[in-house]
């Protein structure tokens, strides 16, 4: 199965940086952070002044009770902001991709009195955080929370946001990218025995934060494989490739940390601190994301610390090819550099008593013979071959 | 005793992969975690719908009181979930092994009213954790505990869990394993004279978790008689193979610490916070499973400890038999190399008045001599052997 | 793009401390410590008796409500501070630049009644910090915050202080330092529609501070092309000087989290505990200095990370280096000192036969390309080449 | 003083495992431990079932008030035990050495009303702890505590218990060893001046508590004079001896760690946690106890980090001479291979025009002292030596 | 500036333990511990029990109150313990220096009711540790403050101990040290405009425990100015004697965390728990302490840090001369070796047709050349030079 020479390539290809390589960190530096000194928050009004690009928000939006069920790509947004929720829906989830249409978000957060905190946070990159914003006046409560998913996009790994508005019967997700892990939830939606469909707002957003904590695990399984194949490698064939293989693999895992490490701390708050809109069962689920995301957790530490006992292996592994090449040159050299001493000495243009005899070149050669001879037994002894 | 030639035999083939090597960590990812996006919680009525094994469960069932002791394999489940507990039986611990029949599962979750997930804890592998599940309606309260232990399995450490539900007078048992450690809980029971028998269900509950943690010890002695192997090894011939010994030693003592690590947490709890189904009595005795879980943790933490200081140590025996190489290159070389050159000198074709003399090879070997015996004492000085 | 030689010459140039090093860590010790048992706190009147540069302080006034927005340098510093403030003004913002001119500051603290404590942090090099002077006798209460901000000052990364005294309408702001990062926000004054026109000065404070904090991301942005930069050196050419600049990195990035670590408690004391000059809107706002503070460390632990992780691999190419050398002394070794011997053996003046042979030269030739052919094949097979 | 060859010799005597060694760690495993399985607890008429060894215990009585004292060793115990404290006798110390003997055991433990776990306890071997059995029913209160010691045993350091259990006016101590550290304390309580005299039972716990922690002093002054002289021999004489010294001596550290870390929990439990049988005047003495232990503490932990630098040192101190046995090989060399390249050229049978000449040799002896003089002047100036 | 001899010389000097070293560690064990089972506690009474050195006191009391200052030594200390506090004195500082004349010592115990426990600790080595003696009985309420300094005393850093007991309107100091650090705070004792003067007791308290602590502050800067030397030294010249001294300014900076560590325990102490003696304005003042205390903390900490970084920066310093080492042996032997080989060929005695040829010796010499000059390349492509 394991071709050397194939392997020799593939892995130049890495150093080069050519396709091929699955995983790799994030950037060091988020891109998208704003700029010193600029204000924070945005008032629906002021998301008029950004640049948009009209119509690129994809809104689609899910109706349910126990009984029915009901979709909607939603194409005229105006429009179905003025209609009412229909009477027999317990639940509304609107689910937009896309964030580049100012105007059709505008329209949402005023519509949904979302507060212009949480529409900056939106459109910038942020930790994951869930943050409790009060009813104030004639604004409802809302429960906002920022979540974090690491992704593969071509050769390096990328974290992307998604926001959650709850209220008390409405779910606003908002994401950036077009694909997202929450495929499974639907068509658990669309399923009338599903448990998701007897539950209130609060379980369907429980449902998609069980999804996305989930959707670690592929990741963490690739990894495991490298690691495994790291292993075997490292030992076999510890070329500076492999080291750089460990380097990099140990950057992804850092990057996995980094993401996982808040998501943790928002399901500890989240189970923690009760909210109005936060059904007392669903609290009770609660507890099954909150195993997986420590089993994540250490999964990930676990990764974090093979991946440095494999650095001290590789070190030694060059240590010990170190060695062998020593002992090769040490042989050859101990054995070789006294004779060539003693070729010379009979090959001094002196008078040399020896060189007159006739028999003196078997002489030669005998003790030539005897000294490799002793020489290799003595390596022997000392278990250098 | 020591064979060093059979030992580089056993190392070689622990290298190879083959058989003998007692203990080899738990596989990096965890097999049986659930799909992205899989619902959580499992009610009784959806366990029909998975694949099953009819007649897979081996169910016992014990009941005691201080008086009197029966035990029954139970073959006919329905039949005995419809008769009542005797009435003498103060103590019931139905005991399942195999969780294939999803029939008998069901009938048992619905007889005990167990909680959709707990249900689906049962069946997948979870983190040690204790969970409290309130008296609700007419459903009674339970304490539902996972917990974990490592056993070997072939060459490999796996871990394994066993999930409890505690009622006022019942303790459910399951287990995937067809084998346990609770054979001397069981000889406990049938002995009249036991403090068993004159407790209730939650001191059986006790008796079960400490006998899984001491279970930890004869791994934990095994772990220390390697290291001291090693200990030895190292210092004697340290070969690749030694390193990668201690590399798994470590991968294993990494396995049994993400096991003891949760169950402390759980003993921990389970003192902290009272329970209805919790006597005072048992608490007082979960004082030494406590006791126990610390003592486990610190040997791990030695262990550790000394496995890390053990991969020092090799790299520095490795050092020093490098330097062992280069000194005995540097001692040769340094003798004749310049002896070499000396010789070459008078082997050269032109006029040498010293080649026209007589006595000028004795006098070219004794300077030779000198030479070597300067040198060596010179070595000598420097403490180079 | 990359000139060896050039770079080389750059390395250079950094080793002998020529300019160019763009960051380079603070100074071991603080320069303006106070003197072991100088009394602590300044009456306004012991100020009187320090060194004074008059006129060396830039005094600005900022004054605005909603609907109004006026500045003035402030030249007249005793007829300023006689003035009452003007009746529409909602917020007034002094700042003061150069803490040179004691007699003004003398004439600021009385006209503000600061406390003695707080002129002395004023004057001297504090940690970041928050002090509440709660309102005593007819003193007002006042917030006190002590700020620090890491600048590249020439080629080396510096802290400096800004403090703040926090008022029920005014705010007032010294800095040693000639420029500050609050530029942006003094444009967003100037702007009627900006949100800080609306709100009270405890908002004014939390945009400077909020500029403050995102100053850091420019210097973590150098930092993290730095390291992109040496990652890549430190595999191709890993020469001392790379070692150098990781090394100084380090020391910047620690300068960097030394600062950052107390102005993050900082942060958390202000949002917990609450003020009477603080406002209920601001404190919400106050998240996202929180958040923010919260990636710039994470960033920092990460880019620390990175670096110990770069020092190990620099360190193993140093080693795969050594080992490639020590390869090409072995071949040549191992391949012509045999043959050396060999033709010491015929240059031996004693009879030898194969000396008589007339094909003797071109059999030994043979030979010769025998070993080395020989020897090469060796050499390829154990993959030394 | 110091005889490199008889230390040498010493080393090597410790290599092999002879006598001499002061300090060694304990054991990896404890030996002690019970069997998995095994109920915990001993009812006083359990102790009848176990393996006893009649007349093995030595019990000793103390009463004393602070006019009187007397002491009694006590022979026939349940004489002793039906027997009660005279009336004149504040307190009764009751200090039990040797633990086989399970009738007088039993006699005492039923006497005393000792809890089963209790007993249990002082039977195996256990951390240190504080554990309070309250007063229930007609059983009277107790303190009981566990505490451990190192001492060394042979060529070892082992840890022995002791176990205290704490009334109103009487104190029972249990220990295994035939020894103890508290005859200082006995001597100051036939001082009728001590305070002891004066004071209740918990304040002779606090004295002995006292003297088994100020026990550790001695031992660490041992390990402070191994730890310099360590120091001094790894910079002069990096030997793999003094390698194997180091991480005994780390061994030996870990293990009084190990005991002295649950004694300072022991000993803050105390100090935090009132019982009605410690005065308060004993719990203000407890003061001193918990400044020693945490004197211990820190002695402790920075002679881990000084082994640990110690470690690093020694690496260094070997590459170090690594470095100068490759200066040494490559200054020969570098002088010498060319050189014999030359002779070579002068040896070579071709018609060579310099042969010819008379005064080639003094001119070949020129150059050749030239080549000799420039490489050792360009060594120098590269501060080869 | 810097004389590369002449270090060498200072270096070898510290390696031998000849003056110069600036800072050395405190001894590993402490030498004035109690020894083992000696009573806690000293009544006056036992004072006179201990060995005395009559007059050996150095006893000075300051009365003040912001009108009148006066000094006195005192010389008949019965006389001065019979004298009231004049009736103008606010505050009455006694402060002993030596404490070696128990009779005094006892005489001022006694007048001023100090607990045994405290007089002890007054005698012996302690933890820095703050403690509250509450007013009992007739006794009034004390604060006993134990605070460490580190001084330089000859080649060693040592740390020494200041006594405080604060009572109402008087402080008393005990010092072992002839000298102490308090010599700016008894100049603003005399100046009657400072804040002393107008200030309570325990404001004095605060301005000693401030004079203390920023003492730390010149042993600070002289480490840093040490690093800085070394981290030069280590790059241009890694000897042994630079690895040395880093191992002990790492232990000097040990030895001063290790005092610094309480002490900031101390303070943060103090700030937290009020007391009867201790103002609301010191408290306020204990700030600044506290924000030192952090200061010192922090240098220390990056101090530790960067000495632990230049530990692996020398040994990549010795890896790179190694390299350098190699290198040049590997060119010397890889161009010559073979080039020797060629020169035995044709010194060989066999029919060889090239000797004949007249031109062959210009060809060998343009072979040998060419052999030279391609080596050399290729060196120089592989970077190697």
């Amino acid at each position: 199965m394991r071709d050397a020479d194939s392997q020799d390539k593939r892995q130049a290809a890495l150093l080069e940086g050519a396709a091929g390589d699955p995983l790799l960190g994030e950037h060091l530096f988020p891109a998208d952070l704003p700029s010193p000194g600029a204000p924070a928050g945005l008032d629906p009004s002021e998301l008029s002044q950004r640049p948009t690009v009209k119509g690129s928000m994809r809104i689609t939006c899910y109706d349910y009770c126990p009984e029915r069920f009901q979709t909607q790509e939603v194409t005229n947004l105006p429009d179905f902001l003025q209609q009412h929720r229909p009477e027999w829906c317990a639940v509304r989830w609107i689910c937009v991709h896309g964030l580049k249409d100012m105007e059709a978000l505008r329209a949402i957060a005023e519509k949904y009195q979302l507060h212009p905190l949480a529409i900056d946070d939106v459109l910038s990159s942020q930790r994951p955080k869930v943050e409790d914003y009060p009813a104030a006046g004639d604004a409802p409560g809302r429960l906002f929370l920022v979540i974090r998913m690491v992704q593969q996009e071509g050769r390096r790994l990328v974290s992307n946001q998604t926001c959650f508005f709850l209220g008390r019967n409405t779910l606003l997700t908002f994401q950036q990218a077009p694909e997202d892990v929450f495929g499974p939830v639907r068509q658990r939606i669309e399923n009338a025995k599903s448990r998701l469909r007897t539950n209130d707002v609060s379980f369907l957003l429980y449902a998609l934060l069980h999804a996305t904590i989930d959707a670690f695990f592929p990741l963490l399984e690739k990894c495991a494989e490298r690691i495994e194949e790291l292993e075997e490698r490292v030992l076999s064939r510890p070329t500076q490739a492999v080291l750089q293989q460990i380097h990099r693999l140990r950057r992804d895992v850092v990057t996995i940390r980094r993401v996982a490490w808040p998501m943790r701390e928002l399901v500890l708050e989240l189970r923690r601190e009760a909210h109005e809109c936060f059904s007392e069962n669903t609290r009770l689920f609660l507890r099954e994301v909150h195993d997986h995301i420590f089993v994540i957790f250490e999964l990930v530490e676990s990764y974090h610390d093979i991946l440095s006992t494999l650095t001290e292996t590789y070190m030694s592994a060059v240590a010990n090819r170190m060695n062998e090449i020593m002992k090769t040159l040490t042989i050859i050299s101990t054995i070789f550099v006294p004779l060539t001493f003693l070729a010379g000495v009979y090959g001094m243009n002196m008078p040399i008593p020896e060189n007159a005899w006739a028999i003196s070149y078997p002489i030669f050669w005998s003790v030539v013979l005897a000294v490799i001879g002793g020489m290799l037994w003595w390596f022997r002894s000392r278990k250098w071959f």
